[in-house]
């Protein structure tokens, strides 16, 4: 069935394997402690690459978990290593050794420079304002410098939109689309490929057929570049990848493809500092955030926010309101158009991956809110509201729209169209201004991509189960089958401090119906900024929910990781079980808080029964009895029945586990 | 719109209010503190009793949550206080002062005799090996002694079963089906009607329509006694409620009523003591466990279960082959129908009232868990199975099934009937033997039902979101509309550490889709036994997927809670937001962890965004203009609304928020 199990496996790879040719293998493991650092890797003890095969220079990161061989009556037999999708760029490699200071190296400036569309030039002059008229509460010295880079802005210089959705419109295949394709395999079909015809598509490779009513059945069995830039051609999906952001690892966004997860984090004026951010992110992506959103409203927002993005391995998005805000004196009413423009600008020139922009709270709409349970609780649409109104006229996001996605354009920055009217509880879910605004958002998308720019829409928020999907099929048709980008949904409000739980609920069901990226909720919504265990916590609950709602649409190899941890559950390979899980140092910390000695690492029961009553060992017993004797169950007659429990008895009342042995009828 | 706040409403209850007959109001306020004991009740302040109508000296206690006036311009408005469903039983009571020694206070035993159909009698002899042949290895004196009681047990005297079926067969409305059909209406509507007709039907009251498509549509707008008895007599429902557990509060487990859950404790061989699972029991019960599973397995094992009865506010569940292994020296092949009947008759005379029994494990399904990734991964199955394997003969717990029933029913004992082949993963979700043992738990339904006693099935386990509602759809089907019970379902199997989480997510659908009886998932599961914490992170994980499914469900009143949550955090009530709360203690230490000044208990804004950004402020802001302003948002000349703008800034720029202005339109 498999190769037999050659001596220390684990901890020396199989070597010498010519079809290995893209697999560049680092040898090093990685510490394993629950005080991790940020730039130490989860557990599993490798970091490879892959090579693209278009692009033989790009390299595909993934975590490689080498397993224990399973014990069986004619000897060991070993089990294939498991690669698992790696978002915590180079901080999650052994070999890396970069400081935050140095920020992280430019992956994708080659890719970008060769495409010969786009220039270096001046940028927009920094000035002190940037970080906050209320800047000088600082006390002096305290502020931290700024990573030492230097690079002059890239800007589009050709006549034509640099993004990744007017390349796949002209039928180009960008490094970063094939990047994203061999990324999304998660490398099993790679790994099938290389370890050669030998290995056979066994057990592991079992997965339940995405037999369901979604909207989900056009992901295909293998993920190709071709695809992927199909899907960004169609804007059912996107790249986000500002060009001032080279040290960004390509990821997609879009439903037939890996459900995404993305981590707020973000300084206010009441607490937080530029390192703790920064460590926020590092933290974040180590756990699996796909994209990071800097949020920060208080000081320093701009070098905050230049930290971030030179050391960030995943797309940023920003609300760039919030400080355009600062710079109006933090009065909506000061608002223009000429400082929310200057903002954006600057966010783009420093690389910023996605702009949610609250374009669709019209004037019109807001009278809508008035009768609430809670009103206007996303911040940006509460200041847009609070704009139209002492105005009393249309939004200037709306009208300044065409403007807006030329910038956007020229540095492929993508939406996130905001939803400003969301609602913020159960009782205001699927209102009149929650499906106005989305309407509205369905328009801008539309227009934005007639400028060439990515979009994706934004969505709530609080949704009792049975509403929820009546959300998604209308996003999808009204906005026209852009990528969906939900916060939560929270599916009940009676439980602050859980909030994790209560929208992990509703985020595997929106993902299921179709949600492309979900936004993580941490245990601290409603009631303070989440500190490192709370981000862990949110990215968790969110890296559950976005992997049931994969196994629930079938994407190809979603189910292998869950197969190969049951098989090891099963078979009692403890290390295995932690090293394959989301949070490795706390399934062995919890494991040990009972049974602390390393052997029961290897031990046929676990600690919840005890020896005598574990029935995975009483289940091994019965498939080697099963196996040895051919058991009919049909038989009838008393007699061989007997028969075959004197000979059970006899042979010591043990029974079966060798995978070898034929199988039942 | 509701009465002015009178000062100091919060700390004094209103009283004087001659409609208030039924409610019996404890004027204490409970200590709140992080590490809380287990006698004492949530920080919700009071804890009150509704009095019975057709039995008036029944009391069904709620927890009643006080809460702060609105301010408003033209003074403070006073909020309805909100009765919460409250499973501590006496141990929530502040004026209760009882002793685990002496066990609490036989509520129920008035209620039983009074039907005059069941008879003190001698009982079992209790024997030295009830608790387990391994006793001998307890340091002597370190057995704890058992409580004080000294009840002889009860059984049926009268010819026929002393079951809540039978009851509700014959047409009687026991006092404990009133019991629970007022407790299911959570005290809502007779809060209303106490308070009279000044009180309007607020919008508090407001709840999505259950337009959903599960088979839930026959929940009535009031629980009444009469439609309690009526799903009883269907067998629709059940109120387990052993005659000799009379310390028991009874609840309802069917699909037409609050989706409750269940929490397991219990010792086993390698750690627990007795002293530890009664404080589990009492510390579950304390955040809202519906039931309790004792399924120990290791030493005292009798004298745990009498400590825990005498002592539990809540039905108590066990499978009873666990003690039966036991008492075979620890070989399910040793196992005998004589030996299982004691230990039944055992525990049916120390008050257990429910049983799981895995009598559906057939010889002729074992073959079909060969193939299987996990094989079987119950315990009473694999037991069952291996006993089938060593005799080949058919699981005694069938042949013996009218012989079983004989017994439930003259206890009132109710089954929970075992899924032995369940699947314990992602792989083997829905397979041949999952399903064969569903169909013959249904035959086993009918036959109970036949002997009068009350049912409900067990049901997985691990099963991916897009094939949860099969197991319902075919549960209902087969098991002829009898309560469902899952354990979870875990709906991913890669986040040891986290499956309380991966388990909610299945949970809050199945109960969406019509399951009873949630059985709880702790953090530890697959990996160790949960402590005090593991318990409280399972039993509000599954409060939350029970109540989210309830408010998919539309069960009536289901949304009041969360209205009234949302309410109070729109306004900055923080207070009431934690009371209200299914987690006071750790939301209060979330918040005062950011914002630790008692001071931030009244702001006007989050720690999350500061004062300037906060957008349930700027809403405020908002509502305030729009009503004061009566704004028609379609009145089109620039002119007006210039003159609008104009007027707005002349005001300073600050908005709406009085409640009795009247709506836009």
């Amino acid at each position: 069935m498999a190769k037999q199990h050659r001596n220390g496996a684990r901890k020396t790879r199989p070597t010498g394997n010519g079809k290995r040719q893209g697999a560049k293998i680092r040898q090093r493991r990685s510490p394993r402690a629950a005080t991790a650092k940020t730039n130490t890797p989860l557990s599993a003890p490798r970091r490879i690459y892959i090579a693209g095969r278009l692009y033989p220079k790009i390299r595909i990161p993934m975590r490689e978990v080498h397993l224990m061989p399973t014990p069986g009556p004619s000897g060991s037999i070993e089990n294939q290593p498991v690669r698992i999708y790696d978002t915590s760029g180079p901080w999650g490699d052994p070999a890396f050794h970069g400081k935050v200071a140095d920020g992280l190296p430019p992956l994708r400036k080659t890719w970008i420079l060769a495409r010969g569309d786009v220039a270096p030039f001046a940028g927009r002059t920094h000035r002190p304002e940037d970080d906050g008229p209320r800047r000088h509460r600082l006390p002096p010295g305290a502020r931290p410098k700024s990573p030492g880079i230097t690079r002059k802005p890239l800007r589009a210089s050709a006549d034509h939109p640099v993004t990744q959705l007017w390349y796949a419109r002209q039928g180009i295949i960008t490094p970063e689309m094939e990047f994203v394709a061999i990324r999304e395999n998660q490398g099993l079909e790679l790994l099938l490929e290389e370890l050669g015809p030998d290995v056979p598509r066994d057990s592991l490779l079992h997965q339940h057929a995405p037999d369901h009513p979604t909207p989900n059945a056009e992901t295909p069995k293998r993920i190709t570049p071709e695809f992927v830039r199909d899907e960004v051609a169609r804007g059912r999906a996107i790249i986000p990848c500002n060009i001032n952001h080279p040290e960004l690892e390509p990821m997609i966004i879009g439903r037939n493809f890996l459900v995404k997860i993305n981590a707020n984090i973000g300084n206010s004026a009441v607490t937080s500092s530029i390192e703790e951010e920064v460590e926020k992110m590092r933290w974040a992506t180590r756990w699996g955030a796909d994209t990071v959103m800097d949020l920060s409203t208080g000081r320093d927002i701009h070098s905050t926010r230049e930290w971030i993005l030179r050391n960030c391995p995943v797309p940023i998005g920003t609300v760039p309101i919030y400080q355009a805000l600062e710079n109006a004196g933090g009065k909506p009413e000061e608002l223009t158009w000429e400082i929310f423009r200057d903002t954006l600008v600057e966010q783009a020139e420093q690389g910023v991956d996605y702009f949610t922009i609250h374009a669709g709270v019209l004037l019109r709409f807001i009278h809508l809110t008035a009768r609430r349970m809670t009103g206007i609780v996303s911040r940006g649409g509460s200041i847009m509201a609070k704009w139209c109104l002492a105005h009393h006229r249309e939004n200037f996001l709306f009208t300044h729209w065409d403007d807006i996605c030329q910038i956007m354009a020229a540095y492929d920055v993508a939406f996130s169209i905001g939803d400003g009217l969301r609602p913020g509880s159960i009782a205001d879910a699927n209102d009149e201004a929650q499906f106005a605004e989305l309407r509205a958002q369905g328009e801008l998308t539309r227009r934005a991509w007639d400028h060439g720019v990515q979009v994706m829409n934004e969505g709530p928020g609080h949704i009792p189960l049975h509403l929820i999907q009546e959300n998604m099929q209308r996003q999808l048709e009204w906005c026209h089958e852009a990528p969906f980008y939900t916060l939560g949904p929270l599916t009940t409000d009676i439980a602050p401090g859980y909030d994790h739980i209560t929208s992990a609920i509703g985020a595997a069901l929106i993902g299921w119906y179709g949600c492309a990226l979900l936004c993580y909720v941490t245990p601290k919504e409603h009631l303070g900024l989440p500190n490192r265990d709370d981000v862990r916590h949110g990215v968790i609950a969110y890296k559950i929910a976005a992997h049931a709602a994969d196994l629930a649409k079938g994407h190809p190899g979603a189910q292998y990781r869950d197969n190969a941890l049951s098989k090891a559950r099963f078979e009692f390979r403890w290390q295995d079980q932690f090293d394959l899980g989301l949070d490795p140092d706390t399934a062995r910390a919890f494991h040990d808080a009972t049974l602390p000695h390393d052997s029961a690492k290897t031990a046929h029961f676990c600690s919840m029964c005890g020896p005598q009553f574990c029935s995975m060992r009483i289940t091994e017993d019965l498939r080697r009895f099963a196996a040895e004797n051919r058991i009919d169950p049909n038989v009838a007659l008393q007699s061989a029945l007997d028969q075959k429990a004197q000979e059970f008895r006899t042979q010591g009342g043990h029974i079966y586990v060798d995978p070898k042995a034929p199988k039942l009828p």
